[in-house]
């Protein structure tokens, strides 16, 4: 039997868009003389579609596509993800299905039964877990379908009681095929990669996984689907943060090691938010962004995943000094942009905020400068930037930091602004190392920019290092709170400072009401600021 | 037997705060020769604590505080809610409990068994569903403990397979405690109330039920627990949106139907707004509020809002004029504020928005006036307004609507800033309604601001009207597709104009990245913008 992996970026309730690839793919897989096509999750629908799955008009929808793409499938089979209606009297109203069809007919429908509902995952919110299992003969193969999370429960997984393989080996299946959409953060490939050759060495069958693929807003899917041979070798690899196809024999699973890909933390991190930055202009129907340059190592970063993602001609940075900022700041960003080539301005701040000051002097009481004519700074910044933005219809990229995001080191309104957090799920430390790592080739963002001591510049002489510890430690703190959820007693039996300990947990914890207000923010970790961590924001913990 | 029910306003993870409330009503109830006191769903933590859940140390300061309390439980039995461990070798990590102590003793633990997760609910992402059921013995009672939903399948909601009470029967209670953290929406307390009525009239029991109070950001809990007879009357109802305390004797269970309390839904928003505003100040340790006043009536009901939950003196407004704005907004704003006795400043943004016009001409390429200057005007005013927040420690409060909100109405770091969104969950004619409402024993509301056609003033002659179809129609347009899910084809069958409803549903929905930034919304209706709605940002469903 030849297996088509269909590895594609979906558009969420973009169904005519949908459609079409699908059935380009299916014509493609025709002329490669495959006997099936497999597509990834909820593949109809784009992944996640979230709170549109309680629209009728939606559900709909996705049983129109099925319909339509049905027709396409004379003489070929097909195996597509898409959100279905569970008929039973009692239950949530959907499934999360992978649906067979083959030679014009919608043929059966195999039901995802263990259904994430952690982290940035809702899908208990929406979906029946599956409880009846069933094999797809076709041409002469069983083959056992699952639904990405339903593999997940080799290692024994606690928040299981259920193991969908297990169920599906009565029938005595020939092959597996999973089909997923398995957000990426940079140790979900190496984790995922194990995961499957685990379930291949358990059951001894080869597995054909087809991941999703793009930018969902926050979520990043990697791709990077997977042939394995019973025997647990990794035939073949798909590519990685783009758009794969491939025609596989089931007679001929090979192990091919020369195809098999490795990347380095910051080539992965690199790589997925230039995808997440490019799919999210694409889907959104702009072209061009606009950022604030200011001589730093953040906004430089996020101009260089820019220039990368959507050409350099497409970005307009825009140096904003006030009074404070220092000379070898403009010259930094000056060098940056025409390193990058992209078109820049200068346009200062002085004036604006000599006028928004004299304006509110009578009203502050002669109270001495503090954090508010810090905040007027950034807010200025913000209105030009925004202005730009509206006059030419650029999207404004925010250019914050996950170090900073955390402890509310930032301006509300003001450089917190943007359509889309770039680095804002990479701590400050990992933003040096991406600097470096993008320099690889040569020069892009000025050394000066990397080596001299970061700074807000909005007041005279000031460090970051004045109000924050320096960025090795905090950024440790914050990784064992955020992504390990260490308490302060773990901190500070690690070796931590108590004080500084709890200084730092008490930050993260008053600036919720920041972070509720920021922009959707790649996520390249495993525990983002976003839709994967819900805190309240009136509460007193640690703080 | 003598039941005290304790309806509290807890404060998140603030255990300190929490278990001195606990302490002192037990307190209370032991002076009144209580022999039961009967805490809310989760009262120990706070109700939602989302993913505070997630970390250990959060769930060892229940374990701490519930052991606190249980010292002053001598010669008392009380019921808790608390997070509890779930020790077993399989599923989420922690039950939503009901934890039964007395005479100093904790004596058993009773878990929830139906975990709403949707809407605003997220409860099957930390708890395990309960199987395992049993009865309280205490003092010659036999008490049948659920948690607030569980008395929710008595309609055979399709979303459960299992009804708590039901099992609870075979030990032949004598009575039902229901202990819930039930948020407010207008039609809430009544279906409640229904709910209720009808578990009295199938296990014919009397109920005693206990609800949370206060405000939790963007949630809203009413209070207003009952005692029901067995013969389904009310007993005794208690206050809403307010502590309250009663002790009942389960001797003396007689309908008392003067005590019974009718609202209208003007009476329950405009109770459950202020509510929502002075918890978020107390709770987040801030006593004033600043907003900017336009002389419209979303920011004048919004102001009396803030007056009457934080005390007119704690509320500064501010007029913020531009060359746009009419003399009778200057007028009606300052009426208001007359009206309020709060104080309020005039501070033009005319030379603020000239000094950025200026700057930004030689940028704009000599392209014509248009949404651009529009915003700019309205980012001023936001630089003005936190400019004020951060010197003087004010919350900024916004004074969006539901209806603009819905639309993308309103400019993103401009009027749409805020700490707390107080109107945001409140259609525009209801704004008009509570401002009626408002008035009805006297003028607060300035009559010309409620008669006046709405508009921005952001450029000359504006009005609401040019962009949008009048608000009856458009509030029910988005109530059918917000609330009640209607698909565009339903509308259209409803007599909608075709045009105006696809253009609608696309403005709704492209505008979720605007939404995705805003504060949180404090909610009164069945479903609000926040953490009730979730919506990819980047789709293109009916868009």
């Amino acid at each position: 039997m030849r297996i088509a992996l269909a590895q594609i970026n979906y558009h969420i309730g973009n169904f005519s868009s949908n459609i079409q690839k699908v059935k380009d793919t299916i014509q493609k897989a025709k002329t490669e003389n495959a006997d099936l096509v497999v597509f990834s999750e909820l593949a109809v629908s784009g992944y996640p579609p979230r709170d549109f799955l309680e629209f009728d008009d939606f559900i709909d929808q996705c049983y129109d596509a099925l319909n339509e793409i049905a027709k396409d499938t004379d003489g070929i089979g097909i195996i597509i993800g898409c959100p279905t209606r569970n008929d039973a009297e009692k239950g949530k109203p959907l499934f999360n299905s992978g649906v067979f069809i083959a030679d014009g007919k919608i043929v059966s429908m195999h039901h995802k039964a263990l259904l994430p509902n952690y982290d940035i995952f809702d899908e208990y919110r929406y979906f029946e877990p599956n409880k009846k299992f069933e094999i797809i003969n076709f041409r002469g193969k069983k083959i056992a379908l699952t639904i990405c999370e339903d593999l997940w429960n080799v290692g024994n997984d606690p928040l299981y009681t259920l193991n969908p393989m297990d169920e599906l080996m009565q029938y005595e299946p020939d092959l597996m095929v999973n089909i997923a959409a398995s957000p990426f953060h940079t140790e979900q490939a190496k984790q995922r990669k194990e995961i499957l050759l685990e379930n291949v060495r358990k059951y001894e069958l080869p597995l054909f996984y087809v991941n999703h693929v793009g930018a969902q807003t926050e979520l990043l899917f990697d791709g990077g689907s997977l042939v394995l041979n019973a025997e647990a070798e990794i035939c073949n690899e798909l590519n990685y943060f783009e758009e794969d196809f491939k025609v596989i024999d089931t007679n001929d699973l090979q192990c091919n090691s020369a195809e098999l890909k490795e990347f380095s933390k910051m080539e992965l991190i690199h790589d997925a938010l230039v995808m997440g930055v490019r799919n999210y202009f694409q889907k959104l129907g702009f072209k061009k962004a606009i950022l604030g340059l200011s001589g730093g190592i953040d906004s430089a970063v996020t101009a260089v995943i820019a220039a990368r993602a959507l050409g350099a001609e497409n970005v307009r940075a825009i140096l904003l000094p006030s009074e404070y900022s220092s000379d070898h700041s403009i010259k930094d960003a000056e060098d940056l942009a025409k390193n990058l080539g992209c078109e820049y301005d200068i346009i200062s701040i002085k004036d604006a905020y000599q006028t928004m000051t004299n304006n509110l002097d009578p009203y502050f009481n002669g109270l001495p400068f503090d954090i508010t004519e810090e905040n007027i700074q950034a807010r200025l910044r913000g209105v030009i930037l925004m202005a730009l933005s509206n006059k030419f219809g650029y999207i404004l990229l925010n250019t914050s930091n996950k170090s900073e995001a955390a402890v509310g080191y930032g301006t509300l309104y003001g450089d917190m602004n943007g359509g889309l957090s770039v680095i804002g799920d990479v701590y400050k430390i990992d933003v040096f190392a991406l600097a470096r790592f993008m320099n690889k080739d040569g020069e892009v963002v000025p050394e000066n920019t990397i080596v001299k001591p970061p700074s807000a510049e909005l007041r005279p002489d000031q460090k970051d290092s004045d109000s924050l510890p320096d960025y090795e430690t905090l950024d440790e703190i914050l990784y064992q709170y955020i992504e390990l959820r260490k308490g302060p007693k773990d901190l500070i039996k690690m070796g931590f400072d108590e004080a500084l300990v709890n200084r730092i947990l008490k930050l993260v914890n008053t600036n919720e009401y920041k972070r509720y207000q920021t922009p959707p923010i790649l996520r390249v970790s495993s525990k983002a600021f976003g839709m994967g961590r819900r805190m309240p924001i009136v509460a007193r913990y640690l703080s």
